[in-house]
């Protein structure tokens, strides 16, 4: 029996080989075909420790292994883009890219679909990416005073809605505002404990987002918030690999006084939505971000900065990834990805 | 240009509209195509807490939501089983059934391979499903006495050791033990720290299965060692949407005391590789699983335990799914799969 779904992996295998065109709705909807899938960690970091459990069932002396990064990675089987590696923000962890709250498509397929490789990670000490939790342990049993425990956050609910720009305040709305409110709830699920504050700093997932780019011999890193200034702070420490980077509403970007020149090897997009300039956590980002960009450029480089309401593309939060126009922007930064790191 | 891949895929899409025979070689090679894929959480409870953050940049107080479990999901083009929701063990998450630390294909892509839709958990409070971390910071501000700390462990190197069955102790090894030891640094990375301890008991991640099989309309549930037992606790509470329980080396077995009359509705089996009954931590489990499955039968249901030593198959650890002959046996417990629960 011939089902439609065989029809559609059959039209999908003559596109590939050139015997039919399809639209861009076509290459949305048709079975994925994928050469390769699968999952590995890069880095990482032996620890030994007398204080890993109080349990009588596990020893508490031992060496675990911690720092290293998360990545979950797909191949299509007809490649057409370069790779890039998505990496999520705050108290997020990868799912960030995955499908969204309201269950439409995330930008790891998205663009997976458009032909690239796509490596999505969990930061070190945050979701499959191991933290060390041996202080817990210290304190409770009475070894160390209570203030070696580690500082570990978790944003609530009302506090966050600001920081993404839902409204100005909780519950109230920006007008036109994109994210899909009525799944918030499963959007709230997403958030885990941010345990950055408690690894080492510089966070192991810049090493690890370097060694990654140099593994993979040319890649995009594309950010988020928090994880802004990494892709940055990793060509910092090494250019090769590193085709682009593309910063999603970046918490940071370099300061335009340092040296910029690692930022002149490599084209670079910085991507805001709407209400910036009226949230006060992030006007002062926008600004900084305008200055690295324009320092950029003086030093050599090729960076632009896009503000979305700019360009005519009102009401998107800071997670544009999962607003209501999500594939709209992806489309554009696919568009931006294919000219510049072709 | 119509490329090797190109035509590997033709050759998968005719396969699938039936034109031509594939052996279970190509079905293993070809591009994997797949209708859907995507993750979404179960399951969620919300909790207000004044002790979320003790840094100035996150409010501390707030609602955070926990409890829900992480899934991830993969539909292939052409459905030929049931779905198959994997649930890894102690100290690990989802990643677990994904690529093995050598580098080969992990049981989510063979079952997905085989034409069954997968479904990888990361249970509640591991992984991408979020912990509750408040009660670090009431007593990081001293508002609690340190007993108030979450009981949290980390599995070590050393102790996982014997426990996951490399060898009856560090560093030694069982003779033809099939674990890929060159590889034994990449599995430790798999560990992070589990919260199973400071979590709601019994721990949501059983409801969420519950909930996860009902909405699915019929799945295996495919458990591992610290998970083992959870996939009967769900079918105590509802057997609805539980077509098979596949408990590879459960930690524990239900009591064959008790009322047994919920796994006397679907088929059961109970899997153990090699030298479970020299390792006292084993030897009790495997006993207790044998005593269930023969009461299970008595009071009428559909049970099985495989001893792989007992079926000419040595050398097995506690982690089957990563040995050298893993996709050996993924392919018996998909034959099962496919004779009991089709």
């Amino acid at each position: 029996m011939v089902s439609g779904r065989t029809i559609a992996s059959l039209v999908a295998a003559f596109a590939l080989a050139g015997c039919v065109s399809i639209t861009v709705g076509d290459e949305m909807t048709v079975p994925l075909s994928i050469a390769k899938q699968g999952s590995f960690f890069v880095g990482g970091r032996d620890v030994q420790s007398d204080n890993l459990s109080l349990l009588p069932a596990y020893a508490p002396s031992g060496t675990i292994t911690v720092d290293q990064m998360y990545v979950r990675y797909q191949v299509p089987a007809d490649v057409k883009g370069t790779p890039i590696v998505l990496i999520h923000g705050c108290c997020l962890t990868g799912k960030t890219w995955e499908t969204t709250p309201d269950g439409r498509m995330g930008w790891d397929e998205f663009f997976l679909r458009k032909g690239n490789p796509t490596y999505v990670v969990d930061q070190s000490w945050r979701g499959r990416s191991a933290s060390d939790i041996s202080t817990i342990n210290l304190v409770k049993a009475g070894k160390a005073p209570v203030d070696k425990l580690p500082t570990v956050f978790a944003a609530g609910h009302e506090g966050a809605w600001a920081i993404f720009r839902f409204g100005a305040k909780y519950p109230g709305v920006f007008p036109g505002m994109r994210y899909p409110l009525d799944a918030q709830g499963e959007f709230w699920k997403q958030m885990v404990p941010d345990w950055l504050n408690a690894a080492p700093n510089p966070t192991p997932t810049i090493a690890n987002l370097s060694t990654l780019a140099v593994q993979l011999k040319g890649v995009v890193l594309m950010s988020h918030s928090q994880s802004g200034i990494f892709p940055f702070q990793a060509a910092a420490l090494d250019t090769n690999g590193i085709k682009a980077i593309v910063a999603v509403e970046p918490a940071a970007c370099p300061d335009p006084k340092a040296d910029l020149k690692p930022f002149t090897k490599m084209p670079i997009l910085v991507l805001f939505g709407d209400n910036v300039d009226i949230v006060p956590r992030w006007a002062p980002r926008l600004k900084l971000c305008r200055e690295f960009v324009d320092a950029t450029n003086k030093a050599g480089g090729n960076a632009a900065l896009w503000l979305l309401p700019d360009m005519g593309i009102k009401g998107n939060s800071h997670m544009l990834m999962q607003d209501n126009n999500s594939l709209e922007i992806a489309g554009m930064l696919s568009g931006w990805i294919a000219k510049h790191a072709p």
